[in-house]
């Protein structure tokens, strides 16, 4: 068996262009033993946020000793630091210093140390100022791969120093009232809020009155799955990360409600639980 | 040589998500060694149909001894079961218990053996009422891919009780005339009919009249290649599944004809060949 | 560690069907061990010159050793020859007649021989007339990588005798405007000039008069990054490939522009560098 680590994957550069097969050539060149996982690179250009997010809910299906290599990266070419850290669980993570490795990093049990990539022998020289993905990422998480010291890659920094981002959350307007982002939404048009399902209280079979910019008020049921719900209904139901999704059965909800990322929705509980089962009523 | 069987993976899931690289980071997890082929992730939603001919075709190219995970899953988070298929030919399917798996079962030997995925210990907790590729499918095809007795995945079942689905074929109208179902509709506006070209009688050279419902009838040359045609011709060709395919030379047969998937479509064959080739008239 | 080579994968299939997966079946079986990097798979439909800009480029960053599958292949069904070639330094190319591989072949240290792929023992039988890929080149590919005698796969034919392409270039118009044609447009709508930024003469803070059949004329800087303009700024920028790009800051230039793959754009010299830096002088 290969003792080189795993590579998870994640960036917004699109499979469109030949960026992510560039990078995956300077990856497998310095570690040709190296498995390539990729997480997504359809990540929104630039949304930090958004990419944070994803890559934190990876690390809770990765192999263990996994090497996260993410990139979005609109600071590409300023003073921004380019950074590889260690965390108390074995992991390992390259990117830009700009937040989004936190999280992720938090849930692999806490930063152990933090590493500048300030040494130009592990770059692709020359280095070019808008793709650091193939010329500084890439050769820093192939050399991790294989089992590098990071110490190796640059300078030691303190963990303090990095930047940070706030993942949008959830704010309480009274007891009953919450209100939260749409942080993606997916193929079908679901609407993935930053609302934890734990979070608000909510037993399957919950009235709730769902307040948009853009479309008014409704009244929704919070629903386990599609299935206890009518074709077409427009329902609140968690998703495969836990977060509540806004979505039509077999429909589109983001085209219907004119939903985008970054929107707020509020969402008021009129009758908790328990489950109601449109269908049963028929 | 690694002896982990490699992972055919088709799902509907799309690549502009998360979703294909939690259920390969899953996998990786728990089979490190195994390689996993992607054969295509944009089967459309729900199309369960379009999803089992692909998968069926596959059989024909892919290593002996692939595990094949497939993952069409309009009933996921209601009753229907989650499948493993041993078949005659050593192939190992997985899946959900709509049909999905069958006719490419079919034609890797016919199914020797069936279990239900019930055994709680494969599958990653809390299962997920809308992600059992990540929970309960992914988990199963790569204990499998490492050797696991498909047996210590659930129990056995008959296979007399696996859910069937007809996939679209073809039917005679009289001596001279067919009907057939478009089955998918490429990048190109190719569009696939479910007919297969030995099935049809046609021989190259062919004069086909074509009815649509919505183009109304067109005089249509049955061709070998595009090269037996001019730019810009509507033809009938065979395609690299020996389907038969209502194309446009250099052209965009779907939107300049506004067909799509699950039209019916009629042929009536007008005059047999041999060959006969636009260009050399011109 | 494995003895098979890495095979660098390029082709206009799209990911929207299984054109790729199938050919990645066909290596798999005749290669298990092999690692399949995917550069891309977006080329624009049979567009030859994009394909091979982008092969060219590639092999400064792929592994040695690397086997180059190509498949961007109008000519499919006529009578084109199919090739492997071998290279000085070591590295072996699959694909077409048409001129795709041929760039890269000189990149690579130029062609030391070349074969037809006549040898029918090496196809996948019966071969479709429209999917080479999967019935040629990918089983000629694996063979290949899995160290097989590029003679083996037919007949050694004269290099001389190989369709070449003529990459667009830039044109001299006079001693400060040269005229170059647009080879791609990106996801962000970049547009990538044919025009090398050595090759110009502009020096960074340079300003430009650009003319584009649709948008007339604008005044343009020519700026090292992104940082050195405010957002919403025209500019030209190297990319990633040392390609001029015209580009809007944070924004989309292709669609405010009216610019697509193949317009001309002149480009005239009013004022060179040095650096100037649009930021500092808010």
């Amino acid at each position: 068996m290969s003792s080189t680590r795993p590579i998870c994957f994640l960036s917004d550069f699109g499979l469109g262009e030949d960026f992510v097969g560039l990078c995956k050539g300077v990856m497998l060149r310095l570690a040709p033993e190296a498995t390539v996982i990729d997480l997504t690179h359809d990540v929104p250009g630039f949304a930090v946020e958004a990419g944070a997010e994803i890559l934190e809910h990876a690390t809770h299906y990765m192999p263990e000793g996994t090497v996260y290599l993410a990139i979005v990266d609109p600071g590409v070419g300023t003073e921004r630091r380019a950074l590889a850290l260690s965390t108390t669980d074995g992991a390992l993570l390259v990117g830009p210093d700009n937040g989004l490795l936190i999280p992720a990093a938090d849930s692999l049990g806490g930063i152990k140390s933090a590493v500048s990539l300030t040494n130009a022998d592990n770059h692709l020289q020359p280095v070019s100022n808008t793709f650091h993905g193939r010329d500084i990422f890439s050769p820093a998480a192939a050399r991790l791969a294989t089992g590098l010291d990071p110490a190796r890659l640059g300078e030691v920094v303190d963990p303090a120093s990095l930047a940070r981002i706030d993942l949008p959350g959830v704010e309480r307007e009274g007891a009953n009232t919450l209100a939260a982002s749409i942080i993606s939404v997916d193929r079908y048009g679901n609407a993935r809020l930053s609302a934890m399902a734990e979070e608000t209280g909510f037993e399957f079979g919950a009235l709730l009155k769902v307040e948009t910019g853009e479309s008014g008020e409704m009244l929704v049921r919070y629903v386990e799955t599609f299935g206890h719900s009518k074709v077409g209904d427009l329902v609140i139901v968690p998703d495969s990360h836990q977060h509540l999704s806004l979505s039509v059965n077999k429909g589109h909800a983001s085209r219907a409600l004119a939903l985008k990322m970054g929107d707020r929705v509020r969402l008021t509980l009129l009758e908790n639980g328990p489950e109601h089962d449109a269908r049963r009523n028929e």
